[in-house]
């Protein structure tokens, strides 16, 4: 009995006793994450991660570390979770409503980071104090936290999240570039260890702030975010950052409606009209006034952007009013009326040929005026920042450079990946309505072995598995092989239950094929990856390795014990 | 240019770029682990982990995941950081004032797990419903939060550390002690892997509470915590619950003390009566009462316990008292005056020959009644508790056992290893004049080379010896080996920052010697041990391998480089 159990590892009791069809297709990846005992929720936002789960997260960590570390030469250390107010009021992030803020017992005021940039600033001043010292990039693999009012998407949106931070310190503007790009390259190449589909996007910087910046997003029906991308230039940029014109100007003859702005000096009015049946798009509304926008009025309706216009210009009858038509408007399209009565002809401006719009799918790319847009559901998973002197600046981060002068901010990058939120939405990804199927890379285990019976024939049987996968194949018994054992499921249920959690391969054992075992094949070959075929087709006939189809559609291997390990490694390499 | 940089690794701009012998001797080791890059302080008891420390850090965890997965089977989990009111409350914890507090934007409120009683047992109760998944051990590395009021000693004593804890669940008290047991030798293990003194004692339950519980200390007179053990019997406890006599009952004249205490009914008056040169031991006076004391009163003056008295009990006159006698005292002792003016001699007890006072170095040892006590100063790194029930009754985790009844609380034990504060006790424990001194298995780097001026002929020389470390030793070259690499420092400085880093032997490379190489030993060999000694005897001539001992008395070995691997790991075997 003690003998099942350690072949077993207590880790079964986390695992689901039994599973049925609907619950497999009827729960949301963020619910079977649960049922299948991959992680568990707390709280709202909060989550325990339990034995498969954190398997899984600890894989995706190491591959993350190895890529820092080798390919772009970053440091790493690991910052505390809390940070002090004074910190985060010389950045102007202090008053962030989605911080979580508490005293102790003095009274003095902390925060939960929900990012690094204050802290790792403030540290590395002490370091970074000539051009010799950079670049430098320093990351961390921490958890995160934010106070989200609605927590959603399990691992997708917590309020407590692994994240990888990295942020990048340069003593020129070029040197902060290659940098980014350096650690963009990083996040390639990250992605591609996963063997899983993914697209950068030119995005908007939001509320970290800086330069430009770039989002890496997994394509997925059920993501939150939308992405454009030009079937001819390839470009690929988020709703924000997506320019789009329509195949022709001004054939727009519906209602049309205006948005009010002011400049940062409140001496213009800025009246922005576009197709009622489109959305205004802020990203590019600035861009067509170089930012000169007032963005506390940015969400106050327009009657309260005009009383602040009103109230802030001694005479409106002298002061200024610039129109900016969206491009897809025609003279004849049915305009709202003006709210001023009396204004100078003079002062009075106007933008055409802009395109200020969310984009939509058929419609023309605005980077290459050319070809065609298509738009895709994603989730975000990483985001890369060309911060400039953003933290710098306030925080007085200055260095000796190369005339031993000390009068330059430092400039910087950040770079963040959700480790957690990754890790959910690689499972989202490969769920289907059998339940998961992981890259095998961060599959909790790559191969299953499912027996009957618990028997000494059985056990032996196992044993002999182990013993040729550790010595003959990339598989780390330990870490990468599960016993099915739970004592009360048939063979049918522990192969079910291997499916369902998303290892890649299953392993199956009985008496009938003995010495022949079979392999069942769970993981995704994404962009059709096939290596497999070359060497099956070269070694069916002398290892005496078949290849067919279940009833169900699974691909199934059949292969004599003695070449298990090779046929394992082989098989593994495509998912 | 490049390739010095990627040789040094970036991490060197964390170290030192000077380092003052004075700076050496006078920094406490908490400062000194900051001035050399280990650490650095950014708010009152919280810290940021630089490269050196971090290494060290992740070294030590490493090897505690090691031992937890491999020696008792435990089953590695990771909870939030955030807990909620409701289960502290449940638990009676929720008003303990070195919780840090803090409410979402809705008002609910939270606080950072100081450790993880209530939300592993909250958790565990969906999974340990029957006897047949017990016993289980689930264990987490995670950080967790204090509010200290006077944080102190830098890793020893902050507001935020990392902490392993292991939580075991059993169907029976015998299964419950026989995990209690599992993870003392788990425990001792991971202390001899560390290769420095330790010892395990006997303690009190404390603020945990349950059962019985054990300490593990690292010996060290700056230790804040003082244990008592017997020459003879060998046993070791905390001060607390070190039991003492004198060489002679009764040989005390001088001045008495005494402290009132109430039974917990308050029905009765305890006297404890000791040497006022002594001091009151709590959990003694506890154990003579069988643990029937009104605990809320302990820390209450005299007048005001007695005023309880008074007020709770009708007739004074026919109330009980209680004197408790220490064995040191004698009849001739100087006694204060006893306050109440009538009292019933027949409801007066005297309890004799009782030690209720801390123990002394060379008094007799209370467990074997034969050995004289000596005392030393140590740090606490680890705890570990028999629970019984004490968690499981307040949040209700009964399971079906044999007989298919559901009516037994589940039996639990906990077990903590303070992480980030073995890395600072052991820092303390292995400082010198000349810095740090770690254990060859969580020394930041194994081996540093140091060569003289950054030439094309040292930089070869420092590629051949990687080579070699690679290719014949146990030296992982990019987690192991430091090129000691700041351009501004001569060779003498290198090393002597080698030295003061810590790490157990420094490879000096220069043109005088090559292709002989020397080695520095800065490692301890704790406990004697000498097995490099016999491996020396039998290899010197063969290999050409001299040891001298340099003008500080510094170990040297000087060996031809086609033999340093082996020499290498040879010495690194007893550090």
């Amino acid at each position: 009995m003690l003998k099942y159990r350690v072949l077993s590892r207590s880790c079964h009791i986390f695992h689901p006793k039994s599973l049925s069809n609907n619950t497999l297709k009827s729960e949301s990846t963020q619910e079977l994450l649960q049922t299948l005992g991959f992680i568990r929720r707390s709280q709202a936002g909060l989550f325990q991660w339990l034995p498969l789960g954190l398997r899984s997260l600890n894989k995706l960590t190491g591959i993350i570390r190895n890529r820092m570390d080798n390919d772009c030469g970053a440091v790493e250390v690991s910052l505390s979770a809390v940070s002090s107010k004074s910190l985060w009021q010389t950045t102007g992030r202090w008053t962030n409503s989605e911080l979580f803020k508490f005293k102790d017992s003095k009274g003095k005021q902390y925060c939960l980071t929900a990012t690094c940039e204050e802290d790792i600033t403030d540290l590395m001043k002490n370091y970074v104090t000539s051009y010799k010292d950079m670049p430098i990039t320093v990351y961390q693999i921490t958890r995160k936290y934010r106070d989200e009012i609605r927590p959603r998407g399990g691992l997708l949106r917590g309020r407590e999240f692994l994240m990888k931070d990295a942020y990048s310190f340069a003593s020129t503007k070029e040197e902060a570039f290659a940098s980014f790009q350096e650690l963009d390259e990083t996040y390639n190449k990250i992605f591609k260890d996963l063997k899983i589909p993914f697209v950068s996007a030119w995005a908007d910087s939001g509320d970290i702030g800086g330069e430009f910046s770039k989002e890496f997003h997994l394509i997925h029906e059920s993501g939150e975010d939308t992405l454009m991308s030009c079937k001819d230039c390839g470009d690929i940029s988020t709703l924000d950052m997506s320019q789009s014109f329509p195949e022709k100007d001004g054939q727009y003859l519906g209602d049309v409606d205006c948005k009010y702005a002011l400049t940062k000096d409140h001496s213009t009015l800025i009246c922005f009209y576009y197709p009622k049946n489109r959305q205004l798009n802020w990203n590019l509304a600035l861009n067509v006034m170089d930012k000169d926008i007032d963005l506390a009025l940015r969400d106050k309706p327009n009657d309260l952007v005009l009383e602040a216009y009103q109230n802030d210009n001694e005479d409106i009858m002298f002061s200024k009013i610039l129109r900016v038509m969206d491009c897809r408007l025609n003279s004849k399209s049915n305009f709202p009326d003006f709210p001023l009565k009396e204004y100078l002809k003079n002062n009075f401006g106007q933008i055409d040929d802009v395109s200020i719009v969310d984009a939509q799918a058929d419609e023309i790319c605005g980077k290459c005026e050319n070809g065609n847009l298509q738009s895709f559901k994603s989730i975000e998973v990483g985001h890369i920042f060309l911060l400039g002197n953003k933290y710098s600046k306030p925080l007085n981060v200055k260095f000796v450079d190369k005339e031993n002068k000390n009068d330059t901010f430092v400039h910087m990058g950040c770079y963040g990946i959700g480790v957690s939120r990754l890790t959910g939405s690689v499972a989202e990804l490969g769920r289907d309505a059998n339940g998961f199927r992981w890259p095998a890379i961060i599959a909790p285990y790559k191969v299953s072995i499912c027996t009957g019976p618990s028997n000494e024939e059985n056990l032996q049987r196992i044993k002999d598995i182990r013993s040729k996968l550790l010595d003959n194949s990339s598989i780390d018994v330990q870490n990468d092989m599960l016993d099915q054992f739970n004592e009360k499921l048939g063979i049918g249920a522990r192969i079910k239950l291997s499916h369902a959690m998303g290892i890649p391969l299953c392993v199956i054992v009985g008496p009938k094929n003995w010495p022949n075992v079979e392999i069942e094949v769970r993981g995704i070959r994404w962009g059709k990856r096939d290596q497999w075929k070359t060497e099956f087709e070269k070694k069916t006939q002398e290892w005496n390795w078949k290849c067919t189809e279940n009833e169900n559609g699974i691909e199934k291997h059949v292969v004599p014990i003695e070449h298990l390990a090779e046929v394992v490694d082989i098989l593994l390499r495509d998912m």
